[in-house]
């Protein structure tokens, strides 16, 4: 029913992560809607995203091209010997967000459920071994943070990376479990009050 | 923390339709990290749609340029006095799914919850109004159908569009109530069960 150019544009929107095919028609039809200055000011904003390239450290997004670093690794007052591994970049936002980290990250990418890691995630992988090697003449860093989602699967993931990463630092941490501030004891799940009693202080 | 770049593709993103700021910086981070040619790609398909026009009569989406008819107001196999009100573009293609319904469309728009009309839909009205004229010769249309969701907010836009439609045909009719094919009794809410029994037959 719908015309060649928007059933391209539902397929190719589809594709995007956690919308379907439902969804993408009706942004599409939405974005068929919008006047050609309003569609063009959609696209041109996409198209910014073609100027983004990744750091080179910490692989997190980075706007200046050229294999510069990003302003997080570029901040000569961060600790360069405690690292935060995290699976997305939305990750390290909230990290940062909560003011309370500073040392440098790296940005491993998504976990899979098969626990392999896919050819640039080894690449990362190897890129952070040599790090080790420059910044510490052969040793280790401080502390290697696995900042993994605290679900099931994150906890597989977590251990698939500390075989990785144990050997790179000379402490291996995850986040501390508990009640999430704001929560209610009543409603928390038997795992998250067991894990709050451990940790209590 | 995310660089102008990708913070202006979230903003962007974020005012499509059913996409929020957080899946908005999941799906830019998503698009900045595809391969160019694959981001090339994803533009465009999104640019497609500017080739995309509106039927003049139906005001369903066209793919060709230049005032012309949308596929389905130009088969005369079509009754032409029999007119489905749709809300939406994707109500549209539902009800074409449903391969029952062999009379022509009108796409009003998303009603507001103000239950006025936007200008463009006012002109939409008007512009049917003048097709009854060309029509019918100053007649009427034998049924016009109010296709909008059987919600509390759609049964108030019914009654909005009725004050409208219903000068402009013989019959003026709504989608029929019951259970929706696979669904189950035992589930079925109070209002829907009501209508299953007045409707049964």
């Amino acid at each position: 029913m719908f015309s060649e150019a928007v059933k391209k544009a539902i397929s190719s929107l589809s594709r995007l992560p956690g919308i379907g095919p439902r969804q993408a028609a009706r942004i599409s039809v939405y974005l068929a809607r919008l006047s050609p200055a309003r569609l063009e000011e959609f696209i041109d904003s996409v198209s910014g995203l073609k100027s983004v390239s990744v750091c080179p450290r910490c692989f997190f997004l980075n706007q200046t091209n050229g294999g510069s670093l990003c302003s997080i690794c570029a901040d000569s007052s961060r600790d360069s010997y405690t690292v935060a591994v995290v699976e997305k970049e939305t990750d390290l936002i909230s990290l940062e967000k909560s003011g309370r980290f500073r040392g440098r990250y790296l940005v491993i990418g998504d976990l899979r459920r098969s626990g392999e890691f896919e050819e640039w995630q080894h690449e990362r992988l190897a890129s952070f071994r040599r790090q080790i090697g420059e910044l510490t003449s052969g040793g280790k860093f401080k502390e290697i943070i696995l900042a993994i989602n605290p679900t099931s699967f994150g906890d597989l993931g977590a251990v698939i990376l500390a075989r990785e990463f144990s050997p790179l630092a000379e402490r291996l941490t995850r986040l501390g479990r508990g009640l999430p501030t704001g929560g209610e004891i009543e409603f928390a799940d038997a795992d998250t009050l067991a894990a709050a009693l451990d940790n209590r202080r």
